[in-house]
């Protein structure tokens, strides 16, 4: 994540400049596959992501456009994060690692279904996993007014 | 990439526990698009990969067994790395980056067959690069013999 220009115009090294990080994409799978929205909700992700990281790497994925923030409307204190169309179009990356990893590393039982689904149902279940998000959007979207 | 077990059984933090790395995916990129071998090739690369980056990741990619490594027949003291089936299997992950940017970014003149090839003959674009990949990888293990 760069504040400046991209360092070549390769549609890959732009690609990668926005989200080649891990931590960036755990956030982006939390988002798709757990539907999570919040600062908290992050942090309390099995890979223990540090509170310095997330701010920075939430900071970063809405400066790109990937998220958007508001306030939180029964918290208002605290943010809603929730991805843009623009983010919701990473589902295909996010599915593609998951096809990768299933291939080389056992899977624990509780994402065996969404492999199976990933392997055999490929573009059923990215339409289906940004459908979900938008219609939650819409539905926080609609709490909040 | 760490050297420890993953953070977590999730097949995707394996996945970008391996490869969610910007440098990382720069050089999986150069191996699959433009047939690079040699720590001398990928320094040439337009985005300006650091030494000491490269060589760490090239190690890395090794011992996660995405590349092999051997001494390039040629030039003795210099090495030849090369996609293992394992690291092919990336080849869908950087199309999917291709496509992800496509959609988000202007395309330079000379990824735009690249790209269109990826937006209308996706699956026929991967096994092409991977079997061009395999066929280079054989020719290179003949002349070493």
């Amino acid at each position: 994540m760069e504040s400046h220009g991209p360092r070549s115009e390769c549609p890959i090294n732009f690609g990668v400049e926005l989200v080649g990080d891990r931590w960036t994409l755990l956030i982006i799978r939390d988002m798709v596959l757990s539907g999570k929205t919040s600062y908290g909700e992050f942090l309390t992700s099995e890979e223990g992501i540090a509170t310095n990281i997330l701010a920075n790497r939430l900071h970063s994925l809405e400066a790109e456009g990937l998220i958007s923030k508001r306030p939180d409307p029964i918290h208002g204190k605290k943010f809603i994060y929730n991805l843009t169309e623009k983010g919701l179009d990473l589902v295909p990356l996010i599915v593609e690692i998951a096809l990768w990893s299933a291939k080389h590393h056992e899977i624990p039982d509780e994402r065996k279904d969404f492999v199976h689904l990933a392997q055999t149902k490929r573009d059923e279940l990215i339409a289906g996993l940004q459908q979900g998000i938008r219609e939650a959007n819409e539905r926080l979207r609609q709490e909040s007014i």
